[in-house]
């Protein structure tokens, strides 16, 4: 218990020695599970649970039940995180290259890599140390990975270099020609050769079948932290700043740049060449065709700030129901 | 004739013995061929059509030109897939693991099962009979697929129950990590472990490149017989009823419930924690943000009753055109 | 520099001996790499360039900086890609079959292909002279694929004959079965069966995880010239004409067909059985429920004439800001 509840950072009145064996939600938690809450919406589920330990905040600590212990904290789904980590921790590496593996000349695995069955590894390519390199992943000519890299089946990665800690999930691709072509007067199309790479940073997470292009001239940048969800397009000179997120299935096309710690909500879009700034929060379905200032919240396709957008949405609410009574002389 | 007529339960006059070798659409079909018309968009094509035998409903059999027969029944869609596959069978499994397939300890493969090359399976998976199991594919570790599953190239399995005739096109991704992460105080994301898997009921078909994230705590679950598109993204912890339908590049946010024979059209989008009640439809790129009722249809972004959809588009398209003449006075 | 002058059909003035090694964006570039301006928005980076020449259109000729050579083209774009491409010319394939491919009875691969690691190809498939087929890709049974093809890791081709030049991008599915089922009168789905084909004309490229299924009993067409971004969603029965332009994550509904260059931008949807003419343009999510009339532009969701739209998000952004003076009396 005290274990548990120094990971999470959380204050906890009762026995430090009790045992707790796994991690499970309110609803179908036993006494040696912890369980968390952190939605208001699921409150009404603290009374009936059995969970041994709940991972809270200090106003629902009252609400939880007898013999349960109220492990608080501020941040519970950060604690809760923590304490689920603890119980299940990662899979470390199996060091070593599967015999199937293909790796060409000159490339370099470092100590301590699981290279799995299939992998196909490009002429000089260099994977550092800790890493997990699942079944047909394949890694082209000098690549660069970092160390503790996980690459999760199918993923596909050329002209790029990962830091540290990068993880891919199945089906990413990762440094393809991005789109970019010129017409000719006779109407057809000639490709504009894609030289640039693709840097992410420490700790990217790309979902699966995700999407990341190459740059044309310059690379595409993902900064520190950032994170795609799955099936997310990033285009060719895209840059984000650190602990950016994307949801599943948004779309960045070329030469946007985002700064730090921007969120781009699911199915959003946004055109190309433009800037948004930090911490800016742009809402699903939303369709960007302008810069995001900094710390401003965005909907809408079109896209304006959220506060004009909710207003015409109930305008619009309006038109359709029948009534249009705002703005009439009285 | 009568074998066909029988596969769609359709009534005939004509000689039952006639022979069929194919099936086409109307405007390539031989006298040979079985065609059908279930859209009326398309009965101007039955005058000129020489297909020998199509199947439609009763309003349409008297349009059939002489010599072809008319196989006349209330769902010709149905009757034409039945005769289609009588004259079309899927392919049979050649049962077999290929000597180029990784086959970790513990794991089970039934009778009758084709393992093709380059499929790697996962230590203790059970693999049920008469399956067919595509080059390339992954499956992890303790993944239980049940009998006469087919699995196309490139598809990856984790973390996965899966029932009897389930289908996964090319590139489905089933039991990865989900999108599911905790801020921390010093700017950095720590990912929360997702410890649950995905449940894949009876019949089940998830299209090319589509995503299934496994469960955060509890289970992601598709019910029987519901059918993904190509390219549809399911969040962790989502669950659906029997017979939903989820089209092309549709997105379902995490912990949404669908209830049975849902219908989410192509490239909606659904926030998450939501219920979508029994034989709701969902319209082509809505934005699902409340629970939609039983029954009820809906679109737009956000998603509204589709009457009142069509209203504030037909007001909003008025207000385009330049005129606003709803409301004014006299 | 003169060779580089005419690949771009450029001219200039200065010494046609002087050597160039390499392109790069103005930003960056130094002075034996040759750059270029498309985009007035990026005018402003001339002064400050160090590139050695610069294609560029002729308003802009006399910006560029003392030093620097200008390459006066109409069209620098198409210029720069001629001259990037001469510069960086496209790996040659290395003629051979690798060991671990697994190509089956029948199959022919032409003079000059390279075929890698852990490809497999199915019964009777042919391949072309000079194609690059990469890791991992799968090509099933009487596949056609013609001269000079490349298709990139992790591809999936079955059902689908390609022409001379086709590019497929990683992750990229071609031929799968749609999305065809009838539902029966005791709640089940019955598949279609899919016995068509995919068609790819000659230079069609297919951006990374994008998907085209097979007709279900015509083709699937893409006419020559063809580029689909990635993330992209081809229904069965799609037939395009020429040079067509499909942006990241835009999805055409089966059986809609789109003539000559049409373009659809990022994310839009086009409902099934439509026509789009000639050199029509969809704009970025939009969603396309009618046909669309030769050289139209359209935008928004339900789509309309590009002028219309704008009207009506005018006159919806009066109403979110609470103004809405339009058309009230004096």
């Amino acid at each position: 218990m005290a274990d548990i509840a120094a990971a999470a950072a959380a204050s906890f009145e009762g026995d430090g020695e009790r045992r707790f064996t796994g991690v499970a939600p309110l609803q179908s938690a036993g006494p040696e599970d912890v369980s968390f809450l952190d939605n208001r919406r699921y409150a009404q589920l603290l009374k009936d649970t059995k969970a041994g330990a709940i991972v809270l905040a200090a106003p629902f600590a009252a609400q939880v039940p007898p013999g349960a212990v109220a492990l608080v904290t501020p941040q519970p789904y950060l604690g809760f995180a923590r304490i689920a980590r603890l119980l299940h921790p990662l899979p470390e590496p199996l060091p070593g290259i599967h015999p199937t593996a293909v790796v060409a000349p000159g490339a370099v695995v470092g100590p301590g890599t699981e290279i799995g069955p299939y992998v196909v590894i490009g002429a000089g390519a260099r994977i550092g140390a800790g890493c997990i390199i699942h079944a047909h992943v394949t890694i082209g000519p000098a690549v660069e990975i970092g160390d503790g890299c996980r690459l999760h089946p199918h993923v596909s990665v050329s002209h790029a270099i990962l830091g540290q800690g990068v993880v891919l999930h199945p089906g990413a691709r990762i440094g393809q020609e991005g789109f970019g072509f010129a017409p000719t007067p006779d109407g057809r199309f000639e490709t504009m050769p894609q030289l640039g790479r693709v840097l992410l940073g420490d700790f990217v997470e790309v979902g699966a079948n995700s999407c990341v292009d190459r740059g044309s001239q310059g690379d595409t940048v993902l900064g520190p932290g950032t994170r795609l969800d799955n099936l997310v397009q990033i285009g060719h000179n895209v840059r984000t700043g650190r602990g950016c997120v994307v949801v599943g299935q948004a779309g960045i096309s070329g030469s946007t740049t985002l700064e730090d710690f921007v969120t781009i909500a699911a199915q959003a879009g946004l055109t190309g060449h433009l800037r948004i700034g930090t911490q800016a929060r742009v809402g699903a379905q939303s369709g960007v065709m302008n810069d995001v200032p900094a710390k401003t919240d965005v909907m809408g396709s079109p896209s304006m700030p959220v506060r004009e957008y909710w207003r015409s949405i109930a305008r619009l609410r309006k038109l359709g129901a029948g009534r249009d009574t705002e703005g009439k002389a009285g």
